[in-house]
């Protein structure tokens, strides 16, 4: 099945003193947006459309102009709405008809390793229809009350952090945020709630949501490194 | 009241690709156990002991010698036990009787800032019998079944991450390991088996467990950074 990728560009830079969408936030030069882009052409989909503030299209295209044209794949970059998931159906209005498999990413998550992109797409196409890609949780969690005291010790062992990019059936995404909305941050929640299995295949550590300045000071870093250039993650640097 | 801090310096390297125990590995020149002691006597506690493997005794006593004598606090390394919790029985006996306060560190949290020390230390000793270091949930967090589907989508607002020193009246600490035990990766967790409230604080994301190589690999960059001068952690780079 042809896969189509929506990035979505929407979350503020102000955590990151910036004043900038967190999307436009530079690492090495070069923005977020830019790594995430480039990570998902990197999967070989059909299309790939990024929703971005409709005050930064100028931004969101300069951005992604030097990947127009890699590999021949479509990049489109369309203005997003007022919530994440009118963003989210926007994006995905503009894929081509034959993308049956659609790939939600956060634009924040610059630099997760293409292979993500491949097993999230691989797992619907095998008819989960809707994935995502988890870590597993390694410290002691506890639920507190509202004071701040412990109520219990959670069961690690069935909790799972969950990244993007997450997958779905099309017609199953779009069922999802017609009934349960624009708010959403959380695609594969809409799904939940429509009664429908999501699947979860393994992420990566390299996904980490950049939110504060010490995520963009970690990401600086590991760009800069030589260490890289023996990896996946060299795939990541600007060439 | 007195405050006693005991470092286990336990677990094993081998997922760090080493072949000493996690303690012993090296950041910039500096063994873990180094830089949780030295975070540890710069909150200015009456005791330091550390629980170091029996293998070991000569390396945890080497790595921690040029700490000796730092602000006059007494440093003391004692043979841990088969299981963590005898580790942590064994090290708490160790301290001066005057330490009603016991706080209890992982040493591979090598980098937790000497804040959170005086934090937990100061909720101890304001009368909550055991208090543990905690960080809000960023991600979205999914409870999963057996097979990996999803379950539901876990409220994050009412998730803690734990971190370490968990701290505890010294009775209590005692009674717990002794009716709960050995096994326990969770100090607090047998606590709250006591049926004893247990409360939290602000933890640190510097006080991250140091588990993969990548976490070796931000340690080191960290340390070296010229950025960390103007902050509390430069306290951590080896002087």
């Amino acid at each position: 099945m042809a896969v189509g990728v929506v990035i979505v560009a929407a979350g503020s830079g102000s955590r990151l003193g910036a004043n900038v969408p967190k999307a436009f936030v530079t690492v090495a030069g070069r923005p977020l947006l830019w790594y995430a882009v480039r990570a998902a052409l990197r999967s070989r989909p059909a299309a790939v459309v990024v929703a971005a503030p409709a005050t930064h299209l100028d931004d969101a295209n300069e951005a992604i102009d030097a990947l127009r044209g890699e590999h021949g794949i479509p990049v489109q970059v369309v203005p997003g709405g007022a919530e994440r998931g009118d963003s989210v159906l926007a994006a995905t209005r503009w894929l081509p008809a034959e993308c049956e498999v659609v790939l939600v990413h956060d634009a924040a998550r610059a630099f997760t390793p293409s292979e993500v992109f491949e097993r999230v797409a691989a797992a619907v196409t095998a008819q989960t229809p809707a994935v995502v890609p988890v870590l597993p949780v390694v410290d002691t969690i506890k639920v507190v009350d509202a004071d701040g005291f412990v109520v219990r010790t959670a069961d690690r062992d069935t909790l799972r952090i969950v990244q993007t990019p997450q997958g779905f059936r099309r017609d199953v995404l779009l069922e999802a945020h017609r009934l349960h909305g624009s708010l959403a941050t959380d695609d594969a929640g809409l799904v939940e709630r429509l009664g429908l299995r999501v699947g979860t295949v393994p992420g990566d550590p390299m996904a980490l949501k950049v939110t504060t300045p010490e995520d963009l000071d970690y990401a600086d870093r590991l760009v800069a490194s030589a260490d890289w250039a023996g990896s996946s993650a060299a795939a990541l640097k600007p060439s």
